[in-house]
């Protein structure tokens, strides 16, 4: 939170600065995204999405909207049953053993399930990191990371795998193409993300817009 | 492929032997089971089915139908681009990243996504081994092990808990329930799955009907 409040003010120090000299090219980084509520009803149905589930790297310009990140990010391990605070993905314990980072144009963000909120982590464009050799995703208007604190490596990757398949699944019903990557400068997005002590960047879901 | 025939004779030599003298007890396990083609188009809404996602212990008396079997396999890793041989889930290496085995009452079969059948591994109930100390999983009347060739442990994690999710949403939208567990006698497993060097069981879906 004290990060959030720094970036908060950072970016309003900068706003005051260049806002009566010129309008700013890209909208500055929010502290907080306040999420609108996902869709907990629609999409197409369950086998058509299994059926038009696939891979893919090709994207065509543009980003999703607001609404299709709180609906990706929900199915990916959003609270559905609020009153016992459990997932849309099999997790024992809320909050380590999945940790869902957005990875805009503009920042990083911590999905936070609870209130269904972006939390700015670092402004910036911080995509060429998460792509690596992978060029594509440095150009890709959201990547997904999911990061676990189990310690079990099969068991880490079975948590994210669960979130992975249900990005994949969401992406096929709304016409979105996504990729699952493990290829990653696992120590700098670390760094980057911050995370504490035992939990570890395993996946990331590179998401985009259908060609 | 041997393994079947034999099956097959030793099943028909009993049928033989055991139907002129009485009407046996439960139908002997068939050496191949034809699945009905999966439904590729419906179940509830995509976003219902995370909604209604969760785990489950509890189970009514009866089995699945062979429809909801031939469904729940192909979601759990059929093919859903036949062109291509590409699946429901992302896998690298179709027949090695991920071997899916149908524990039944009355035997262990090896899912075969390409002919759409269950191929008799071991006739007899097995339950127990699966179940190990989770006692409920013995009186279920369907337990799916995921097993994977891939060497490093988190992605082989990876790779069956794509496939679990699926289980799960296909559980959520037939009115089934599901539970994916990890604790297992892993090796007692592979000795009765008869798995090649370097594969190895890692999830057990527990799944029967709703109460």
């Amino acid at each position: 939170m004290r990060k959030a409040i720094f970036w908060k003010l950072a970016v309003l120090g900068w706003s005051l600065l260049i806002f009566p000299l010129a309008a700013p090219l890209t909208a500055a980084a929010p502290a907080t995204i306040r999420l609108p509520p996902p869709d907990r009803s629609g999409g197409v149905r369950l086998m058509q999405a299994m059926q038009e589930r696939q891979s893919s790297r090709d994207f065509a310009e543009g980003g999703l909207s607001v609404q299709q990140l709180s609906d990706l990010l929900w199915a990916a391990g959003g609270i559905n049953r609020p009153e016992e605070g459990k997932s849309t993905v099999p997790i024992m314990t809320p909050g380590s053993d999945l940790i869902i980072h957005a990875l805009l144009p503009d920042g990083l963000y911590l999905y936070d399930p609870v209130d269904n909120a972006l939390l700015l982590r670092q402004a910036g464009d911080h995509r060429a990191l998460a792509a690596g050799p992978q060029a594509f995703a440095a150009q890709a208007p959201l990547n997904v990371i999911l990061s676990s604190g189990q310690k079990n490596d099969t068991a880490a990757g079975v948590i994210v795998g669960h979130s992975s398949q249900n990005i994949y699944l969401y992406c096929a019903s709304a016409g979105l193409k996504a990729v699952t990557r493990m290829t990653m400068d696992r120590q700098g997005l670390r760094d980057l993300l911050k995370l504490p002590e035992g939990q570890r960047p395993l996946l990331i879901l590179t998401v985009g817009l259908k060609p």
